[in-house]
């Protein structure tokens, strides 16, 4: 079978052998993958990562212990926990310190014709639910996170900063959720996306007013996105920081603790709360794709997706 | 009257008028004063200060427009908010934004014979409370908004990093409280306050073991403590930052967003909370006192404060 490989900053593609399927693990046959960012750091060498890569993905069973999940398309959460633990007794697997991740860490990823997760992480999709909108789970989680960690304030607009894959994704979830969002961004066309579904956009972050926020995210992939947040973040008010910056970030501490202001680190989210939204018809996620590569064209899927300004880059068999 | 002044980083001392007591403001004789590390750094020019500092006090009420409150021993809230914005008509009056600071902005400080607060910042100090231990009430409501600001996790204990000031009257007043503290400092003299009160303390925080803690204070006043801080929580953790530095300080975001940490800046408290805690004789407050020295020999109380390891320096008049 076809597998993409990241070795050494460059994508390939290997003929490989189909994986063994371990007890209480789901043998899948990818159906369609999205390139997130995390695999194009990958590819730069964070993480000091070789491999297989791929955590976004919709995926038929094709075996399992559990005879009902065969056949069904699925998604998966994609952090593996130990069981053990007090992280995994809790609950809380995501933040397992013995966790593999799926595509990312100790876990061969999804970019390949047959792969494997645990049973226990499946999540069936809903037949109304296309392959192209329920390939955006895992992203769309990671962006309802926010409302499973920080409290919103009914009838106070949500600020989001950046109009990338994840800061529009960020936009239509809160909006789907009922929030009002004010969304901040540099490209018209992106922020077209969210404006359609309600999101209220502003093309000049330069000019959004100081401490005029309770509520701000960060999504602008850039280390100005925290300066700009800690401005217009009001006293006592709340900035949810979801750009992972590689190398340190400069922040002005002192405005932070002279207004009180709290920092929340979020990354992955709940599939079943995120599901839901897409079985609605709730979030245009199709409208974020840029295109869909083979995956013996994953070296030109990932070029394509490091462009600068290139939304969603999806991996089929 | 002898007021302490500061103008380009120099400390003098003037004879200037009694000031005039305006309508709804006590006139405040001074009993003792304390030199913050704040007032160090509006001598140094932060904030583009000069006039007279001080915002830690215990003082006389010599008049007032209620008559029950001349004669009595006061502390006073620092911040004077106009009364009429959202913050204000909330009760938050430290966070409104034409706020001015008794002594940091827009208000002469304590650091005089006589000064002036509005009344309704005022807080009688209990007969049991000497002025001595009634001079840490602001500082130790600062230390002790924390409390205000994160819930705790009973049976855990919380680690405070920093052995300053600031530091131990935050271990003091968790451990007040009844939480169990662990304190990192690199002075054995000034832990073995906190040692003294029932806080565990370390010597060395380069031991600190990593993932460990679900809350860590950094009241070490220098970008190290954050980074210690970041590498010492454990996932889903929160970190209080008390330490306020000027100009950016390097922060690893990644960890932050991967491990979902909260960062929470912590500035004011509460002085009825703060109070109370004195009156039963819960905080040693007077152990951190390196110094007194009279209003007309502030250049020597400043230099002393300021010299590296030197715990609280009093002010008389």
């Amino acid at each position: 079978m076809l597998a993409v490989y990241l070795e050494n900053g460059a994508v390939s593609t290997r003929h490989m052998p189909v994986p063994e399927r371990p007890k209480g693990f789901a043998l899948l046959r990818l159906l369609l993958g999205g390139i997130c960012n995390t695999d194009l750091e990958l590819q730069r060498g964070y993480y000091g990562f070789s491999g297989i890569p791929g955590h976004e993905f919709i995926a038929e069973v094709l075996d399992a212990d559990e005879p009902n999940l065969v056949g069904k398309r699925v998604v998966g959460e994609i952090n593996l926990g130990c069981g053990d633990c007090p992280w995994c007794q809790r609950g809380n697997r995501r933040h397992c310190p013995n966790r593999t991740v799926l595509g990312i860490k100790g876990h061969a990823g999804a970019f390949q014709e047959f792969f494997t997760l645990p049973e226990r992480n499946l999540h069936a999709v809903p037949d109304g639910v296309s392959d192209r909108h329920a390939v955006f789970t895992e992203p769309l989680a990671a962006a309802r996170q926010i409302l499973d960690q920080v409290a919103m304030e009914p009838g106070r607009p949500i600020a989001v900063l950046g109009d990338g894959k994840l800061g529009l994704l960020i936009a239509l979830v809160l909006r789907a959720e009922g929030y009002d969002v004010h969304q901040y961004g540099h490209h018209s066309e992106k922020l077209q996306i969210s404006a359609d579904a309600g999101v209220v956009t502003r093309l000049n972050p330069e000019i959004a007013p100081p401490a005029s926020y309770s509520r701000v995210v960060d999504a602008t992939g850039n280390p100005e996105g925290l300066r700009a947040a800690v401005a217009m973040v009001e006293p006592c008010g709340t900035i949810i920081l979801k750009s992972t910056i590689h190398g340190p970030v400069p922040i002005d501490s002192a405005p932070v603790i002279v207004n009180e202001v709290v920092l929340v680190g979020s990354r992955c989210g709940r599939m079943e709360a995120a599901l839901p939204l897409l079985e609605r018809g709730l979030i245009p996620a199709d409208k974020l794709i840029a295109g869909e590569y083979s995956l013996r064209d994953a070296a030109d899927a990932f070029a394509r997706a490091a462009t600068p300004g290139v939304l969603k880059i999806l991996l089929r068999p």
